[in-house]
This record gives structure tokens, sequence and C-alpha cells, in this order.
């Protein structure tokens, strides 16, 4: 018995292992099996190219000057990229356009009661760095696109500043009403800190770094480690980006030369009330001498005191005057045209301005770019000729406001609605785990490129790696077991914070985000002390995650040049949608039992009985229950779409069990044309309530996030937000579009079930 | 229709409202309708009759002076209270025993490697604060019970010191083997942290207060606010008291003048290691000046600085020597005899002596129990006449190690086996919620009284206040639910810290430990900040928690003296059995899961994919997954208690509903007899695996948790430590427990029955 059993052991082990082999000449997604085999081959010799060395090179050139826009720096970093690009071989130009970019003037903000104490706002620098001590060419510590201001008001402290701390202020009894709120940086895009206090009647905003964030608390400081020391201050842009991104004059248009402008008065996207970002050094001081209650548990950071909410008795006065100039970006762009579908175009960015000397955020990411050009620039020379049209983008101007991307993917909106299948961006990058998110007409796709790179510490493969890492990291026995029984790994869907933002949101065109990071951190962000020095000690060292980059995003973009049928797939997609349908139907069912809860308890007298006396306490209001939304339409919506994909998926497999991919080329034509299209579908002409710039349906930033993506937006945000009516008129909006979405992808099904 | 709803709603707010009216006529617990009427008259008064201003003076008197063990000022405080219990009319004496009390004699901390610094182990005082200038007569800061020693180590940092943290630690590659441990106080009573450690192979330990448990994280500083200042030393006794508390040289029997003491040699519960307390002024020094891995976030306190683990390159000092003497113990014992059941006893206690003035602890608890004996001395001269004997104790050397109690209950431990009904205690009180544990026979009369006793700042009863706690602080449905539906709220199992200890644990006497607090927080446990000052700034200002106290427990003492049939109910107690039953259960189900999870992921490989190579990482040794272990015995005797728990029940409703309560006492005197045995059922006379001292086997403190409470102890620790054939064995034995307790109950039942 024992015996058998050892037997049938060994069988199940050789089936695994003879399935495991034949998954090597499973052609690619979306190729026949010649063309499959072809392409594997260039693949390989690609991810054979990149050079750690290389990186660190340009690493330390594109680093070794503040080159925020403007900067005489951001321009000569373009034009050597430019020249780098033509010396291997590629047709590079340099675009620009003509941005509002307001650099600091006048910067005070000082401790005026109970006592006086006045913020140093200055970084300091460290003889160990060389490019520390660059301060004639270093932008003062400050965030892009505050309004001036000059205001003396009572300090309130109001922890992340997100909309649920005001909650929690409320029930505490206090205000920020004519004060100046301090938030502390994290939970949220910056730019919501000042938004929400202004909405809740702040005159003024101050955002520091905490080390309970990114300085002791986790690790060693600068230059001993590599977290945030006391002097270390987050700069960054504050515009309302979840309105619109891009130059602040030209929303919707390029901010070409003659492009029409609005008037600084009539901009939307400027702060409402002056902010300014400080340092931990500074803002203890200010944080010390506030009074009243004490901020509850999870408001607490790391400095060494009790942190009290106030309002008061600090005062402080805080004074914001910036040089309200137009500057010019550089955008360099590469172009390789397509052998086959030159109209079909592969789009592929980085950003290269940083706030100061940059070298992880955007350096560690423009560099894989450029070794992934250089390679590709190799191959070209070798013979290979990608069937489509690829499109290479060094972005200026990110930090500020996507300024480069939005501006340029404006300026050619039409021609990217036409042509563009992807648009693939990277920014900073980090040594650890791949960290994919995008469109899920892509997950299968993605999963497969992940499939194929090997990861540099472990040599297996980064995909193998991600999901060790899911299957250690899952916090239920559900969550173990999709991590090691799904097909594909899940990739993350996409807010904003980086340049993929107007692809994806305004022109609806299929988008990733791909980096790796995790296993070091740091607290250099947007300082003087993000740099060589920094990056080279403490994170991607030996510059093996950007060469991994560079394989991963090139082998990427090879894949979706050269497929015959492009490589999009929807029943990762349908499962998706389904899975968000469910949670947006969790999210009323839990705001209905929370608020139904809360009444019963203020009935009981609950609230009152267990106010403590010896503490402000306002009890909750009554509120209604919320009601019961249709969900109809978007249930049919998702069943449609899953429907679709399945049939999609039906007429695929026959397709390529056929060998039929090499089917002719007119027939292919037409269905990559409408799966060109595929993503657009889900973008609606009118765009989201309130912010028509932004088109998506399934993916946007939100508007009390800013980084953080809400899927269904409009049906999501007016949850939250409590607006019923506009709740069910976005359930039947986000219904069409996957309708839409489902026909689109039944004519393809049809048009491959019909075949040759 | 809408009328009709109205009426059939106004009909049903009717019902409610008789129900509750005729509520107020329900006979009490073990009580006849007669009785009942009588005995409410009498708590009503004795209720009106506890003064806060005499608990002010009380406690200013009581914590004037320093007042540890040996103490002058001890003994003064004692024989205070003797001439005031006899000033009251009650008949009071004092008992005496001498015991071992180790003093510091020689204490020297000090960092001797990268640099120097010399622990300055001194608390300041404050000239705001009257008595925290009498340092000739503080005890200096130490922890009582720990050996000699003098060694020089290297510095290890071990967050809480428990044995999950060795656990982390071993992960990381870190032993303690030859080094100092320092851990924070907190997560386990001090005891267990030098024990830990020294079963790790450490040569001394240090416990220092870290401003994230009691200081400045919390809450302003003392003077300032009620916490821990940075001089704030937490004394203690660190004694192996999960082994057995009271005289070390006494084991099992009073530490009376002509005692049979062990040698120091053979006593059992002195640590294994050197140890001392050090305030976070002092840690810090030290815990700066490690290095190696930094600590899991859960680790980080909120001192300014990234905690790493070491070991060293700090080298610390550690000298600790003591003066072994033998002490005189000052117990004040009143008693009231009864009138009916003379022998059946009601034993009340509270400590008097403290680490230094003690004002919170134990003095707010002492007052009460003072004002309750005025109050009964009151009625006595009244007119009332308590059924059975009342003995109210004052106890010494609770501080060092429950000496007081444990010295006198093991004295009179034959006597108490066969009279004691009750052991009721209290100690520290705040302002706040009711906090009441002890044995599950007791759940419904707890509930019972404190349905009756009215909170100070809300005017309703504490148990209301208590149950709408309970559902603000559910984090389920099912926990609000219960809250809402049960009957009674639930009493937590008492493990250790406080002088019950002996009784329930010890003599098997059916105990209750109850309190006030939760509103305010504070630290200055075991300082010299302990005191007047604080406690009428920062605790129970105006004494109204202190009278609630002295009324809560005053009317336990009274119902329970007074009833005809002893109190004790069943059923909560089974149900809570068998919730206990569930738990270890699930414990062992849990258990299997983790290994067999964890055997997997090994085989997959998923640590080493995970483990960042820049850090030491230890990866889990493979283990054998837990045997299903046989939960029948327990699972019967589980059910056996139901059923007889129901059977009573049912016999006593009748009794109840029928009038008969006032049946003839010969009878009666049957049934309480009998129950007065029922909780020394639970005790086994063998005791615990290691630790026969402890003989109940349905509760003890744990031997890695000392103030926590194991529930089914031989079973769950059996399982915990993975002695699986101990596990076993201890089913069998905590089964006969409770098979001979439904038996009694059975009886009792019969009894009832049988009546008349």
């Amino acid at each position: 018995m024992r015996l058998r059993a050892k037997l049938i052991f060994l069988m199940v082990t050789c089936l695994f292992l003879l399935a495991a082999t034949s998954d090597e000449v499973v052609p690619l997604l979306g190729y026949s099996a010649a063309s499959s085999r072809t392409q594997r081959d260039w693949e390989g010799k690609f991810r054979m190219i990149p050079t750690p060395a290389n990186l660190r090179d340009y690493m330390q050139r594109l680093s070794a000057q503040p080159h925020h826009v403007g900067s005489a720096y951001d321009k000569d970093n373009a034009e050597w990229m430019l020249s780098k690009f033509k010396e291997w071989g590629l047709d590079a130009h340099i675009e620009t356009f003509d941005v509002l970019f307001p650099t600091p003037k006048e910067r005070i903000v000082e401790l005026v009661e109970p006592s006086r104490f006045q913020a140093k706002l200055q970084e300091t620098a460290l003889s160990v760095d060389p490019t520390s001590n660059q301060q004639s060419e270093q932008l003062p510590t400050y965030n892009a696109y505050s309004i001036d201001g000059d205001v003396t008001a009572p300090l309130v402290y109001v922890n992340y500043g997100i909309p649920e701390d005001y909650e929690k202020l409320e029930q505490m009894g206090i205000s920020v009403k004519g004060a100046i709120a301090i938030a502390r940086y994290g939970h949220s895009w910056r730019g919501i800190k000042p938004k929400v206090a202004a909405e809740h009647g702040a005159v003024g905003c101050l955002i520091y770094s905490d080390p309970r964030d990114d300085g002791y608390f986790e690790g060693d400081v600068f230059p001993q480690g590599a977290w945030r020391p006391a002097d270390g201050v987050q700069r960054g842009s504050v515009m309302d980006m979840p309105i619109h991104p891009g130059d602040p004059l030209t929303p919707d248009v390029g901010a070409t030369k003659d492009a029409k402008r609005l008037a600084l008065k009539d901009v939307k996207t400027f702060t409402r009330i002056p902010v300014l970002p400080i340092s931990y050094g500074d803002a203890q001081n200010l944080l010390k001498a506030l009074k009243g209650p004490i901020g509850p548990e999870s408001w607490r950071g790391s400095l060494p005191f009790t942190y009290h909410v106030g309002p008061g008795p600090a005062k402080v006065h805080l004074k914001v005057q910036s040089n309200w100039d137009i500057k010019t970006l550089y955008d360099v762009v590469v172009k390789i045209p397509g052998s086959k579908y030159p109209d079909e175009w592969v789009v592929r960015g980085n950003h290269h301005d940083a706030w100061v000397n940059g070298a992880e955020d955007p350096v560690s990411g423009t560099v894989s770019l450029m070794e992934e050009a250089r390679a590709l620039g190799t191959l070209l020379k070798q013979g290979w000729k990608p069937s489509r049209t690829i499109i290479y983008c060094v972005w200026d101007g990110e930090e500020p406001g996507l300024l480069g991307s939005t501006e340029w993917a404006e300026t050619h909106a039409d021609e990217l609605r036409q042509h563009a299948a992807v648009y693939i961006n990277t920014d900073a990058n980090g040594r650890g785990y791949l960290s994919a998110g995008g469109s899920h007409t892509l997950e299968k796709f993605m999963n497969g490129v992940a499939r194929d790179v090997e990861d540099p510490e472990k040599k297996i493969s980064i995909w193998k790696r991600s999901q060790f890492k899911q299957i250690a990291d899952a916090t239920s026995t559900e969550e173990r077991q999709e991590a090691r029984q799904r097909t594909d790994l899940r990739i993350h869907g996409l807010g904003s914070g980086s340049d993929y933002t107007v692809f994806l949101d305004h022109l609806g065109i299929a988008s990733l985000d791909v980096g790796f990071g995790d296993e070091d951190g740091g607290g250099i962000y947007h300082s003087i002390y993000d740099d060589f020095y920094w990056y080279t000690h403490f994170s991607d060292t030996d510059f093996s995650y950007g060469r991994a980059l560079a394989q991963t995003v090139g082998t990427a973009v090879m894949r979706m040049a050269d497929a015959d049928l492009l490589p999009y797939e929807f029943t990762d997609f349908a499962d998706t949608v389904h899975r968000y349908l469910g949670e947006l139907q969790k999210l009323l069912k839990d705001k209905q039992d929370q608020v139904s809860e809360r009444n019963k308890e203020m009935d009981e007298g609950v609230f009152s009985a267990t106010a403590d006396p010896k503490k402000t306490f306002v009890p909750p209001q009554r509120e209604e229950v919320p009601p019961h939304l249709n969900f109809a339409p978007l249930e049919n919506a998702s069943e449609a779409l899953t429907r679709s994909a399945e049939r999609y998926q039906k007429a695929y497999e026959k397709v390529a069990k056929n060998g039929d991919l090499a089917m002719n080329s007119a027939s292919l034509q037409i269905v990559n044309a409408k799966l060109l299209q595929s993503e657009r579908k889900l973008a609606s002409q009118d765009g989201l309530p309130g912010r028509p710039w932004f088109k998506h349906m399934i993916y946007a930033p939100g508007q009390y996030t800013g980084y953080g993506v809400k899927t269904i937006p409009g049906v999501r945000e007016a949850i939250e937000q409590k607006k019923w009516k506009e709740a069910d008129d976005q359930m039947q909006r986000a219904a069409a579009v996957l309708l839409d979405e489902a026909a689109l992808i039944d004519e393809a099904a049809q048009e491959l079930e019909r075949g040759r």
C-alpha cells in the first residue's frame, strides 16, 4: 500500500513536470506558434542587454544637479538624453510646452504665541553627501500651486487631514474655522490636505513629515540610514489634480506656444488657502505648543511629547508668495516605426524632472527606460522589426502636476485615441517585488511578462516571487487560496500619481504602471537627500532591480508591439468588474448597517451613557438610513461582460489551437482595430461628475484620496458622499460603458469565429 | 392601518412597562419575597451611608507617608485602622506574620560601552507635590525578590519580554544568551520578564517604562498630567508567583512565628537572574546605544530614536544586592458574627501596604472598604443582624507577593475551606465603569448587585452603563447582540495580581474582584507619584466612584450574608465552561492549521523566496502537526454540568415561585451546606502540573502571563506548550472536577425538589 502511494505520487509528479515542460511551448498570448518562437528569441536577446553599470552611470549624470522644471539642468538632461537616443540609432526629438510653474518668493512660518519660534524652512547640507550642498540650484521647500497668502491664526492638529479626521474633530467639538491646520504627510495625496482643510474653513495649512511615518520610527535617519532626518522636507505639488492634472492654464488642450490660456483668477486647480511643507525639526516646536484635547491614539506620531489637537494656544504666522512664471517643458520623444501595423502605437514613458536631484524619483526609473531604448536600438541593428510603432517618452514636469505627459497627450489626443494600443509607465524604482497596476484587460498579458523575467535576488521568476509574497502576506485562508490557485496574480487599479493619468483616465488608453520595491524604505522623498549618494547606499545599490525593470518593461513593449493579435484579455477584466460590483454592494450595505446601528444606539442612549463627562464629546447626528439602490443595471452589465469575455476567450482559444493566428492579415487587422478601441469604450465623453476631464468610468483617482484609486468611481464616490440620486444615475452610466465594451468584445469574438 | 399600528405599539409598550415594574418585586436571588423586601430596605439604608468626604480623609491619612512592608507607617496605618474599626463598634484585631522581604542595599546600572553612562535610579521630588520629597522613607526603585548579582554583558532589547518576543528574536537570529535583556513594562505581569529572559540564557534583566505605554504618548506627564514622567519608575515584585505567591520561605503554611521555614537556597520563587526596574529617562541612554537589526514595528516605543535590538555594542553593568530581612506583616481583621448561619462566612478584603505612598494602589480601594465597615457598624447599631458571619480584612504585604492574604489564608485554611462562602476583593479604584471578575457561579449574583447601584456620573445603574459600554465597544454584530440580549453581563475570569488569589486558586473559595475605572489613565503606578496630590488631581477626584465601590461591594456583602439560600447560580457557569471548551478546541485547531500551513509554505519555498537577503532571517523549523486530542471527557462533563445547572435552576424557580424559600431552615441548611462547597469541587488536591499550590481546575494565572487568566489552565497551557500527552491527562482531570460539581448541583437540586 505504501509503495502504491509512492508510485502514484511519482506519476503525479511526472505529469506535473510534463505539464511544466509543455508550458514552455504554449505560444505567447496573441501569437501564433511560429511568431511566438521568433518573439521569444528576440525577447531573450533583449533581456541580455541591459547593464547595471550603465544604469549607474546614467543616474550619476542625470542626478548630478537639481533639475526641476525651468532649471538649466532640466533642459541639459533632456538634451543629453536626446543625444544618447540618437547615438543609439533612434529617431528622437524634443517637444516643448510652456506651462505655469510657481516658485517660492517668500516663505514664513513662525510661532507667535504663546512663545516665538521662527521655522528654518531649510534642509541642511551634509558633508558625506556631495550633492546636498548645491543650495543655489535647489528649489526651496514649498508646495507648488499653493495660492499666495499671509495669515496669522491659531493652530489645529488634524492628523493626516483627510475627511475622516475631520469627523473625529467634530466629535471632539473642534473646528478649524479661521485656524491654520497642521497635517502630517501620508494616507492621502498631499493636495487633499489643504483642500479638505479649506472645505472646513481653515485659513492656512502646514504639512509636516512625522518621524512615525518616514523618520526615525521606521529606521536610522540619513546619512546613517535611509530615513528622513530632522531637517528633511517633502516638497510637492498641491494642485487639485483630482479635478484635472496638467498646466492649470490650459485644461483639455496642449500648452503649446499659442494655446488659449486661462487668466490666473479662472484657474480651478490652485489651492484655496496658502500651504507650506515643513520638517519635523520645525514642526515639533509648533506641535509642542498646542493644548486642548489629546488626539486619538492613531493620531499620535513619534515626536517625544503628547499630541494635543488645539486649537491654540499656539498661534502661527504663515506667509507664502510665489513667482508665478511660465516655464518651458522639454519632453524627449523617441519613435520606432512599426513595420506591419505602423498605425498601432505602443507608448512607453517615465519622467525626467525632479524636485531636486531626484536620484530615486524619477531617475531610478528614467535610467531603465534609457537602457530599454538602447537595447531596442541594438536589436534594430540586429534586424528586429517591430510590427507596431513604439514611442518612448521622457516626460518633463511630472512633479508639479503631470505637466509634460498631460500637455503632450492633450496635444496629440486625436492621434492617440486613434492609434494608441497601450501606455506603459514607470517612475521611481527600488529593490524587491514587482508591483504592477493598470487596466485589467492587460492583467493576463502582464502576468505572462512577469513569468519570463528573473528575480535578481532569488533566481526565480518575478511572478513566482510575487506569488510567494502574496501567500506569505495573506491574512485569510481565502486570500491564501486565491494566491495559490488563481491563474493570474491580480494587478491593482490605478489612481493617480504618475504620468499614466492622462492616457488612462482622460483618453481611455489601456495602461500599465510597473516598478519594483518593498525591500527597502526611506524618507528622502522630494528632499535634497534623494540623490546619488542616498540611492547607491540605501536602495537598489547594485542596480540589479533597475536591470529587472528594463527587462520587464522592455519585454512588455516588444511583446505588445509584435503580437499578431493584440493581447488584451477580458475574462480577468470581467472577473475584476464583478468584484468591484460586490465591493459597491458591500459598501452600501455596510453604510446602511452602520447608520441603523448608530441610530439604534442613539435611541438606547448609548452615546450619552458612555461619554466621559470630563471630555467634550459631540454626539453624532441622527441620520437617514441609506436607501437601497438599483444595482440591476450594473449586475446585468457585469454578466453581459462576463459572457462576452468568455465567448471571446473560446473563440481565441479555438483560433490559437488551430494555429490560425497566422490567418489572413486583413481579418486580423479588423480584430486588432476593434481591440485597440476596447479601453476607449470604458471612457465616457462627459466624464465623471464635477470633473469632466476624467473620462474613464472604471478607474479614477479619488477626489479625497488623490493617489488612491476609486473603481467604478462615479458610483463609489456618490455612495461615499451619500448622493443617492447621483449613485443611481452613475450606476446607469457605468453599466452603459460596460455594455458597450461587451458589444465590442462580441464583435471581436464574432470576427474571430468567422476567422480566415 | 396606521392607527392600528400605533395602538399595537402602545400596548407593547405598556406590557414592557408592566414587566419592568413587576421586575421590582421579583425577589432577590436566594431570598423569599418577605426576606427580599426586608433586605432591600437594609441595603437601601446602607447605600446612603458612604461619604466621599470620609474617603478623602482616610486617603489623606493612609497615604501621608510611604507605608511599605516593614515601614513604621505601615504598622501605624494598621493600628489606626484598627482603632477606627473599634470606634465604629466592630470587633477587630491585628494578626501578624513574619515574612522574608528583601530591600535594596546596592543598585548599579551603567552603560560601560561604547560610551559610559551611569543610571540615576532615583525619582525626582516635585515642589507642587508635597509627599514626593519623603526620600528618607521611600523605598528605592527595585524589583523585590530579584536575586543578588553583579553582571556585565551586552544588552539586547526584548520588547515586552514575553515568549512570543523571543520567537521573533530567534527569527532575527538573535540570542540573549550571556546578555542582559532590557524589556519594557506591559503585556504580562513583570515577574514573567526575568523568568523568560533567564529561560533563554540571559544573565540579567532590566525593565523600563516606555513612554508609549504609560508616558507622554498617552498623555501629559505628571505633574502637568496623569502620566509617567521621565524619572518615574515602576517598582514591583518579580517573585515567580505563578508557582506560588506568599512568603517564599513558607509555601503552603502560614508564616507564623514558629512556622517551619525554607533555607534561602531552597526557595523556588526567586528570580534566576538579577533584575532592576528603570525609568525611560535612564533607559533611553542604554537603548540609544544599541545597534543590530531594528525591532519589528510593534516593538517600537515612543522614544525619539530608532529601536535597535542589539546585541550590543551597548554593554551594561548591572549590580543588585538586597538586605534579605524578615519583616512583620500587620493584617487587620474585623469579624461580624452571623446571627443565623454563623459558620458560613462572607470574607471581604483589600490590602493596605503600598510600594510608596500608594494613594491609588491600594488606598483608593482601602478607603472604600473602611467606609463599608463604618456603614455596616451603623446598620448593626440600627438593628441589622446579618445571617452569616462577615469578615473584613485589610491585608498587609500584598505588593511584594500577596503575602498578608496568603499567609492568613494558609494559616486559617481548614476553617476557610469549611466555612467560607465567598471572598470579595478590591484594590486600586478609579473613575468610570464597573469591572467585575470572579467565579462564574457568582455571575448572576454580581449582575443583580450591579443593577441596584447608581452610576455617579450618569444616574443610571452601573449595570446599565456597563451594558452600554459593551454595546459601544463591540467589534462584531455577534458581540453587540450578546451585549443587548444576554440576561447577564459576563464577568471575567480571574488570573492573579491581587489578594483573591489564595482564596480562589489555592482554597477553591468562590471569589469576586470588583472595581471601577477606564475613564482616566495614568503612569504613576508603583512610583513615588502615586500619592494624594496625584489622586485628587487626576483620578476619582471627588471620590464619587469610591462611594460607588463601597455601595457595590457593601451591597454584595450584605446580600450574600443575608440570603436564605446561597445565591450561587450554575447556568451562567455552565455556559461559561462551554465557551471555554470551545476556545480550547479552537486553540488546538488554529495551531494545527498554522503548523500545516507553515509546513506547506516551507515545502513550496515561500520563506526562502520572501526572505530579504540584506537581513538575517532564520526560517522556521519543520514541525509535527499537533495531533487531535480527546475532547470527549470535557464535552461530556460540560453537558452534564449544563443539565445539572438547568435542573437546579428549575428546582430553584419552583421553590421561589411557590414562595417556599421560607421553607424549614433545616432543609435550607442542607442545601446551603452543599452549595457552600460548590466551588471547592472545582479544586483538585494535586493542583496544576508543576505548581501544586494552584488547585483550581478552571481558573489560574498563566505561567507566562502572570496577571492574565488561563481558563481550564491544565489543558490550555498543555496545548499552548505543545505537551499533548499532558493535555489529554488534564482533559480527564478537568472533566472529573466538573462531573463532581455536576453531582453536587444535582444533590442540591434534589434537596430543593424534595423541599419543605
